[in-house]
Formats: structure tokens, sequence, C-alpha cells
């Protein structure tokens, strides 16, 4: 027993210093061990985290992604990677692979699209399996973000499928939101979530070639007017509208400088640092309120009462309220 | 004290009284009581909610309504509410109001839109604050179906907002999901949330007048196309697209006997049951991990004790998992 706990510190060590090292394949096991639902998975990956927690010390920056299916969110991220690597910088690529929450159907992962990044020893790619969350986000992003910046990557872009809450999950952990649009025949506005809008701090027109290119400066001045009408954002930052070729990485250099403005301006203000704190908060409440629930649920006779309310419920011979109370043990 | 606990027995009766009556100024006095964020409300409407429980005999319908912002919900549910009334029908529409997670700003309320609707007595319209949740859509919900069903009304109509998670929120409380789309100029495909698409019962293409006549028919063909490739539903239900014209009140009729012919057959087949069941059973869970919450914050020093985490993490003097450990007293 004693020998098991020593390899099991010992692996540990390793784990956490090849990650720091920069080991990718310790990376990998790393965030798996994040994932995993098994519990002896789950002390060992804590402990991991925790150390990874006070070690990391790199500012990095996190960049979500969203957009349609559809509108080109592979093809920008490997256009972007491409050119963030020629810069000399490090780039994570947290990929939450497109899910739906009722058949937990996983169509094709995003990592075979990015067929030039896969090859790129600068960037390290994952695709996060959809976790319990609907929606598709994995529960263990952040765990990830954290991961990967304990193993030198200087920039997390992590893309979100745009379904249910992935966005507004992966929107409180980045800094800085990237909405990618395609433009239309018709009203610009027409079907845009308001709640989106108001999250990006860049807006890009992707597509904007050959035939779509005044169609898509069309959209942009009409994006560039609506935005006009929104309220400052907290962060002071004015959000940018920018045309831009995946494919033939046009546009690319303008959306990097429009990040690194973001930054200084954000840096500056204390905006940057405010919102980081106050992602940790959340993240905290978040943390504690699964372990409460852990916890209640660690009584064995919590489980069977819940499961025999759960039959008696089916069975019309209680209520929905009836039953809480009963598994709460307030009827007493 | 005697007295006052009379007094509130009395009204809390009469109230509910009333709500059986169908009056609709108690019915809305009791939704209020169940939004409320006050203790003493909280558990006067759970009281009330138990009692409405027990007496609710009805078996109504009911209907998810979704889409994005100006695909006109308001304009077809005043036609399929005006519909349904001249069929002798009481309807009850829950419009949750359309309102950002970030400025909490909430736009010109739906009830305004539907004109004839407010002035039918056939007709309860209640628009729902924004609740905790994200995506604006309020958590008590099913309670004020609960509360609606019991004051008679057969059909309730949820209206969504088509932000965040709130359609798939939307969709574990009803027992048919409408999905409203205009016919675009391109490809009807593009844009198109895959979760939505196979939650949807009915795909309506709505605004099929004048000259959007044939854009609608070929969105039509497209769309059944695109069903056909979806996997048979649990409900063995086979999902129907419709063309409407809610401003000409065209298509309703045909859209009522898709409705109709769903509850024959998930009523014959058992699913109708099985899926009421599995939503109470998650309403279960909620109500349940809600209350875990609220007991382990019962306790003042947990508060304190998290606030103080929060304030140490904010000067970087601890990290995320390790004030978790603290406030759960895991460190002990």
């Amino acid at each position: 027993m004693a020998h098991n706990s020593n390899a099991r510190n010992l692996n540990q060590k390793d784990l956490i210093n090849n990650i720091l090292k920069g080991d990718t394949v310790s990376l990998s096991r790393a965030i798996t061990l994040i994932e995993s639902k098994k519990n002896s998975d789950r002390v060992l990956a804590n402990s991991i985290l925790k150390e990874c927690l006070y070690k990391n010390k790199k500012t990095s920056i996190r960049i979500g992604i969203t957009g349609v299916p559809g509108v080109g969110k592979s093809t920008f991220i490997e256009a972007l990677g491409t050119y963030l690597s020629k810069l000399g910088k490090k780039i994570a690529v947290l990929a939450v692979d497109p899910s739906s929450s009722i058949t937990k159907g996983s169509i094709l992962g995003d990592k075979t699209r990015m067929e030039n990044l896969v090859k790129n020893s600068n960037v390290y790619i994952r695709p996060s399996p959809a976790g319990n969350q609907l929606g598709g986000v994995s529960n263990k992003t952040r765990e990830s973000i954290i991961l990967c910046e304990t193993s030198g990557y200087d920039i997390i872009l992590i893309e979100t499928v745009g379904v249910g809450q992935s966005e507004t999950s992966v929107y409180e952990m980045v800094d800085y939101f990237l909405l990618l649009k395609l433009a239309g025949a018709g009203d610009e506005l027409q079907g845009i979530k308001r709640g989106i809008i108001e999250m990006a701090d860049s807006i890009i027109i992707n597509k904007s070639d050959g035939e779509n290119i005044n169609a898509a400066k069309l959209a942009q001045a009409e994006f560039q007017m609506a935005l006009n009408l929104y309220p400052v954002k907290k962060s002071k930052w004015k959000p940018k509208v920018t045309t831009c070729s995946s494919i033939n990485s046009e546009g690319i250099e303008k959306i990097w400088r429009d990040i690194n403005d973001y930054f200084i301006l954000t840096k500056t203000n204390g905006y940057f640092l405010e919102n980081r704190n106050n992602q940790k908060k959340n993240w905290l409440i978040q943390t504690v309120n699964n372990r409460i629930q852990e916890e209640f649920f660690v009584d064995q006779q919590k489980i069977i009462e819940l499961e025999n309310q759960i039959e008696l419920l089916k069975n019309n011979k209680t209520t929905v309220l009836a039953a809480a109370d009963k598994i709460m043990n307030y009827d007493k």
C-alpha cells in the first residue's frame, strides 16, 4: 500500500514536471484524467491541477471563437493558428466536439479538418468530449485551460459549437470573444441572437473572397452600424468588425492587431484583471456547488430515497414538491 | 400570532379556490409568489403549489414554440391562440421575455404585440421575467404551468426567445415542440443548430405569403428532405414541415391537426406518459439540487468563508481548488 502510494506520488510529480516542460503526451494524459468520471482519477486530477494552479505563472491570452456550423470556424482557426505560430507563439486549441444533446452523437471531430495545424509542433489541439452540461460544452474546459497554460502555451483558442448554452459558458472563461459570421443576401441582422452580439469583442465576416467580397463589405458596414447602437462595454472596448478570407489567410493580421489593442486597453484600464477575477469567482462557486451535491449523495440512503421517490412519482403516488421534501427529510 | 397564521391559511385556501375557479387575478398572484425571491413568499408559494399539484387532475397539452427573433413568434401565437379559442379551448401563454444575460435589459414585452389575444377572455398571457438561469428562461416556468393547468387551461403555449439554453429548458417541459423558420434566399440548412432541429416535432415556415410563397414552399421541401436523414424519434413521430402565414391565419388548421395526430400517436404508444414521467424526474432532481445548495448556505459561516475565499482569490493568495477545499472543510 505504501509502495502504491509512493508510486502514485512519483507518477504525479513526473507528470507535472513533464507538463511544465511542455510534453504534450503528459498534457493529454492530465486532461484525460481531469475529464474522467472515475473517483480515483478525479482525486489524482484535482491534486495535479492544484499543483499546476500554483506553478502556473504564465499570463496567457484566452480567446473564444463561436459561429454557426458552416461559417468556417475550423478554417479560421487553421489560418489564425498558422499565423500566430509564425510569430513564435505556442497555441493550444480546445475544440469542443459538435454533439447533440439528444442522440449524444458526435459528428466528425474538428481535428481532422485542421490539417496544417495538426502537424505544427507549436500547436496543441484537443477536441474535448461533450460533458454533462447541455449544449455540448465540456465542464472541464476551465481546468484544461490551466493545464495548457502550465505547459507553456501563450494563446488558448476555445472553439464553441454555437449550440445551447455553450457560447455563454465559453464567454465566461475567455478574455476575448470572436464571433464569425457569413455575409448573406438579406438583412444581416435577421436571426442574430442579441446576447451573442453583445458578447462579441470582434465580429468577423468570413469567406470574404471571390464573389462574396462585396456582400461581405456590405455586411461589415451593417454590423458596424448596428454595434454603434449598443451600450458601451464594461471593458470600454469598441468591438471591431472585420472581413476575412480564412482560406486565403486574408484579414488575419488585422484581426490579430485588434486583439493586441484590446489587451493593451484592458490591461491598462484594469478590466482584464477584473474580468479574470470575476471568472475565478464564478468557477469557485460552480466548483463548490458541484461538491455540495456530491457530498449530499455520498449518503447511500439519499440515493435510495431519490430512486424510491422517482418510482412513486412515476406511479402518481406523490408530487415533485412532496418527493423533494421526503428526500430532504423536511417532512419529519 | 395564531390569528396571523389563520389569516394566512385562509388566504391560501381562498387563493387556491379562486385559482380552481379560473380567476386570473388569483392565478397571477400565485405566479408572482412563485417567482418571488423572498423567503416568506417562497414558503407560501410552495404550499400553494403542493396543493395545486394534488388538485390538478387536468391533462393539458403543453407546446413549446421557438424561433429566432424576427421570425414572427408573437404573430403566430396570436393566430394559433385565436383559432384554438374559437374551438372552445382555454389557452395560457407563458411568454419568456427576451432579455440579455449581460445588460439584463428587457426589450418590449411580447404581451403588447398580441393585441387580440390580450382581449380574449379564454386566453391568459403571462410574460415571465428572466430568472437566474442564463439565456433568459425563468426557472419557475414549470411551476407556472402547473398553476395554469389547475386554473383550467387546456393548452399551455410556452414561447422561448431562442437565446442560450432557453430552447433546451423549454423542450424539457413540453409535450410538443414547434420550430418557426423563415424561408431564405440561400441554403435553408445553413446556420441551423443541429440540436434544435432534432427537438422539433413540427417545423413551420412562417411568413408564407405574397412574394414569399414560392421560397417558403422550396424551404418546406428542403427541410422535409433533411428531416428524412435524421434518426427515428423516440416518440415514433415523424416531424412535419408546414408553411404558414400567421398574419393571414393560413396553415394554422393543418398545424393543429398535426398536433392532434401527435397526441393520438403518443398517447397510444405510451411515449406521452413516458416523456412526462422523465420530465417530472428531472424537475425533482433540479428541485433537490437547489435545496441542497440552499441548505448548505443556511450556515452563515459558509457564506462568510465563501466571501473570504473570493477575496483571497482576488489577491492571488489562493487557487480555486484550494478555496473550494476550505469552504467544504476538506482541509481540516
